[in-house]
């Protein structure tokens, strides 16, 4: 698809070093002028791990030719000198796992956000918009990317579906899709292999991907999302991933760098496990080499109001990691990792140029942000123009329900008439993915299930939105707090991303739900009839095509919307679109029904 | 050649990671059994920095399946178990850089003196027999370092000849044959890039050899043999080369460190630049990750009587070095650097099994060696087999002088009849590769310069041996204590191996030189007409064919031939074979003439 239609600009990739040596050489030994000379600052090496003061760097055709005490003899007539007035020299920062849908917007919307935060390198998973238009969405992601001014590489998504068997996406990727992409020109590895026990049991499908990225030289991403630590998570290391995320206690993390693995730790919109995650470098003196920090998922209103990896390598400070390594963990680890030690990840001779100047080294104070030697942003905003990134028209238009709905369709029809009868209730836990697998009585009146606001419970619908089968899948919630006719419906719905609906209201639950087919997905909230809030995404149901700051204020007003229904969760639309992903613990729900995630078996509403 | 005469068994090299992962998964799950476990073993982690207690082991098809504290569930009938009895368990030792040719025997006889010190991986640079034999003798030495049981891989040497201009050698490489080599199967990367001032200038040769192992994803080991940090050698830096074993001082390594590239320290049988090189780490506490240890140079008789990367781990420690910091720089840190970290340098799960049993840990005491999961020495003496290594008759026979030589081929004419006329001498200084360029007033007799003994006055004569052009250069040299009549001869004359002859007394050089002649190769000493001493090297005239201990006996007796004939240098015979090194300074000699190094100018004898 994005080969015929080249949706995007050329390509941006910079010249490789091995061609661009001998300028550099020259720039280096004063016969060429360099592009770019910035003089006196203070280098943050993550090579030997300190700070040297009274450094000059000369930058030419994108990369560094000269990092030491004097680059005066790189000036020339047109050379742009730049004084950093004894402010830090710090290479740009890699987001080393996370996906750019998680922030509700496109590659090129998401790089305009985080770029003046200080990213400058980014390993992306489109796993999400790989559910939805399968091989054909990932391609135009890794397009998009290609054409960014700083480093946007590709994982490839390993679990499309997450969960064969428990769910259905819109696409379904194997081993020969991964083999195929790997020769595409910015996949840098496979993205989080989540399906664990597929490696442990030798799956064809995780033996075959894997195999297809190491055979490729490339870089497998783990996802062991347990905190059993037994023979599965060994043979999970045997099997290939070479890092992993999912680990949120300190042990976790040591766990993994004893197996060989990267630690990643993340600090996301929601993920809050940096200061567990360190605590083996900071207690046990353990070699920080080996930690890597990521965000894993932000939504926008995280990237315009806090930032992206400046506040992950600031919090990692805070909580008492050295600033230099707290540096190397997001910028040399990184680079080491994916195997891009010699491309970017630091300040020296050949790499790009790709550096920040910045005033506080504790608090990450980022002045200006350079990426292949050009200013990109400068106090926070940014002083560049990004390409046109407008998505075609194959990837829209992707809510493809048989019909509108109506109330009628969230009937939960009870196996008695009236009375009470019990039924297995998925229990949000504030500020955590895993939900709890509740057994309560509910009221049932007609025959139908009535939900008991003052209990906290609500209707939970998973609509199909991907093949018209009209399917409708009714459960139960507790935990969101709705205290008021409302409803809200997303089409990001992890990971198949069909469409989950909310509600204390059935008419609200099927005005919600006729709202995202008509705009062509989002999430919407409605209260008594009326819509309190949009956020149209247009692009596969999961990204709009609008900046961030737009999508993020659009983010602001569901979350007030949202707290003025009731609902008092931390992450409230968050949590909201995870209640499909079948491959976290306890209890979640999916176009088959509902599902134990304990068991991996499909279960009834009514125990 | 090689391809037509297959003069080697085939190749031993281990299933990739990628195939076997299965396997291992399998064996780490405990459906199949392991081909060995080591049990209660003390895990020197070089990931996490540290050392765990209690540790099992479980090997499969050469490669940890398992790691971790208890294996039992991968022991069958069939698992060989071994009890580790709480020793130390060490991954398998790497050698970063060195030459084979300079323990004067075939890579498989290296391997077997080496295998019982630890070494299970080594980055040969066949530098030496690539001036002699050319592209097939690199291809030679690339196919027998393929069948050996531990991991032998090879740089592909890029200055042959080293200093074109000022030496012939029997080859020439460029550009060209370091793209084809790229592509032979062991290929690691670039060996040294000696010609620094070629980087700096940007010659096509240099250039276009970088480049191709750049733009084959390769490593290109540097050599920077200067103590001036100037332009050029930044310009070095940005020119590709990525590790430099050459810098002497602890500011060389830091220098190196700081522009990202790995300071490769040294401890050869003549090298001593641990004890500088890690006080970066020891004094400065800079991040040591970028630090690695290697030889460069090893006599047989150091291999045979002190041990190899044992024996450098053990001396970084003894400078202050923490011990796995030490074992991090012979393991990790080396993999790492040639991008081998998933398949070697640690013990760690899918990586090759190639690991120490160690008593003391920072005596390194080292009772077996396994590679690739299998027991290769006990007690410090191998207890498996090497296949044979036959070189063919195409890589003998190599001394192609056009006649035998006599007494008056080394007869010095003077610009005098009678008296004193002033003369350039090479200056030997002890422990040192660099000469210095000495002038002397030398006695004439005859119109022939006369060699004073007294005043450690001797002749030095440069004899082509590689095209039979009949050639003898003449010079002087003083530092070797030669006190009685007598000549040494040898062929191997760093760099471009032809034959240096030291001597008091003419009729020894040429008995001495034509001896070598007559037995392809070698090194010999005569004194008075009688044969002291004699290293056969008929391979390449490099190498033996003869086992270590055969070859590091017969050294001995050349060191004790030379004591009992007044030379008091501490590595006497490694001197003497440095004296036509056109590209360390000050003054040498090759078959040009006398050059001197300073200036790149061959310069007359005479003042």
């Amino acid at each position: 698809m994005a080969a015929e239609e080249q949706p995007f600009p050329k390509p941006n990739r910079p010249t490789p070093w091995a061609q661009m040596a001998p300028q550099l050489v020259d720039v280096a030994m004063g016969r060429k002028a360099a592009d770019l000379v910035v003089r006196g600052g203070r280098w943050v090496n993550v090579y030997s791990g300190e700070v040297i003061d009274e450094t000059d760097l000369a930058i030419s055709g994108g990369r560094f030719a000269y990092c030491g005490p004097d680059a005066s003899h790189c000036i020339g007539a047109d050379t742009r000198v730049v004084d950093a007035e004894g402010r830090y020299l710090v290479p740009g920062l890699c987001d080393a796992h996370m996906h750019v849908e998680s922030g509700m917007v496109t590659v090129s919307e998401f790089c305009r956000a985080v770029i003046p935060h200080g990213t400058t390198s980014m390993f992306i998973d489109p796993h999400e918009i790989a559910n939805v238009l399968g091989m054909a969405g990932v391609r135009l992601m890794h397009d998009e990317a290609m054409g960014m001014p700083t480093n946007v590489y590709v994982q490839m998504p390993s679990c499309v579906p997450s969960a064969p068997g428990l769910e259905n996406a819109a696409a379904s990727l194997g081993p020969e899709d991964i083999a195929q992409a790997m020769a595409w020109p910015n996949i840098i590895g496979l993205g989080e292999v989540m399906d664990f026990p597929g490696v442990a049991a030798n799956t064809p499908r995780m033996s075959g991907e894997v195999a297809a990225t190491m055979a490729a030289g490339k870089t497998v991403g783990g996802h062991f999302a347990s905190p059993v630590l037994d023979h599965a998570f060994h043979a999970y290391a045997a099997g290939g991933p070479a890092d992993d995320h999912e680990g949120t206690r300190k042990e976790d993390a040591i766990a993994r760098v004893r197996q060989g693995m990267k630690a990643m730790i993340r600090l996301g919109s929601a993920w809050y496990d940096v200061k567990e995650g360190v605590r083996g470098i900071t207690e046990d003196g353990l070699d920080p080499r080996n930690f890597i920090l990521c965000t894993d998922d932000c939504h926008s209103g995280t990237l315009v109001n806090e930032g992206h990896m400046n506040r992950v390598v600031k919090h990692a400070i805070e909580c008492g990691v050295a600033p230099v390594t707290a540096i190397q963990m997001a910028t040399l680890n990184t680079a080491q990792h994916f195997g891009l030690e010699r491309e970017l990840g630091s300040i020296a001779p050949g790499r790009l140029a790709d550096f920040l100047l910045v005033d506080d080294l504790e608090r990450l104070t980022i002045s200006s942000v350079f990426a292949h030697g050009r200013e990109l942003a400068r106090d926070g905003v940014m002083v560049a123009d990004l390409p046109e990134a407008t998505y075609p028209d194959s990837a829209k238009n992707t809510i493809n329900m048989k019909r509108d709905l109506t109330a009628q369709d969230f009937d939960i029809a009870a196996p008695v008439t009236e009375g009470q009868v019990k039924a297995r209730v998925i229990g949000m836990v504030e500020n955590q993915a895993p939900t709890v697998a509740l057994e309560r009585d509910v009221s049932v009146a007609g025959g139908l299930v009535d939900c008991d606001v003052e209990a906290d419970l609500c209707q939970i619908a998973l609509v199909e939105r991907h093949r018209a089968t009209g399917g409708v899948v009714n459960g139960l919630v507790s935990g969101f707090g709705y205290n008021v006719p409302c409803a809200m419906a997303s089409t990001v719905a992890h990971d198949s991303h069909q469409m989950i609906v909310v509600g204390t209201s059935k008419e609200d639950m099927a005005l919600a739900a006729n709202r995202l087919r008509e705009v062509g997905g989002g999430v919407t909230l409605f209260r008594e009839g009326a819509e309190l809030a949009m956020i149209e995404m247009p692009i596969a149901g999961l990204m709009s095509d609008e900046r961030a700051e737009i999508v993020a204020a659009k983010a602001d007003r569901l979350t007030a919307a949202m707290a003025e229904c009731g609902c008092t969760l931390n992450n409230a639309y968050m949590q909201h679109s995870l209640l499909a992903l079948v491959v976290i613990p306890e209890l979640r729900i999916s176009d088959i029904g509902l599902v134990d995630v304990r068991t991996f078996q499909k279960v009834d509403l009514f125990v």
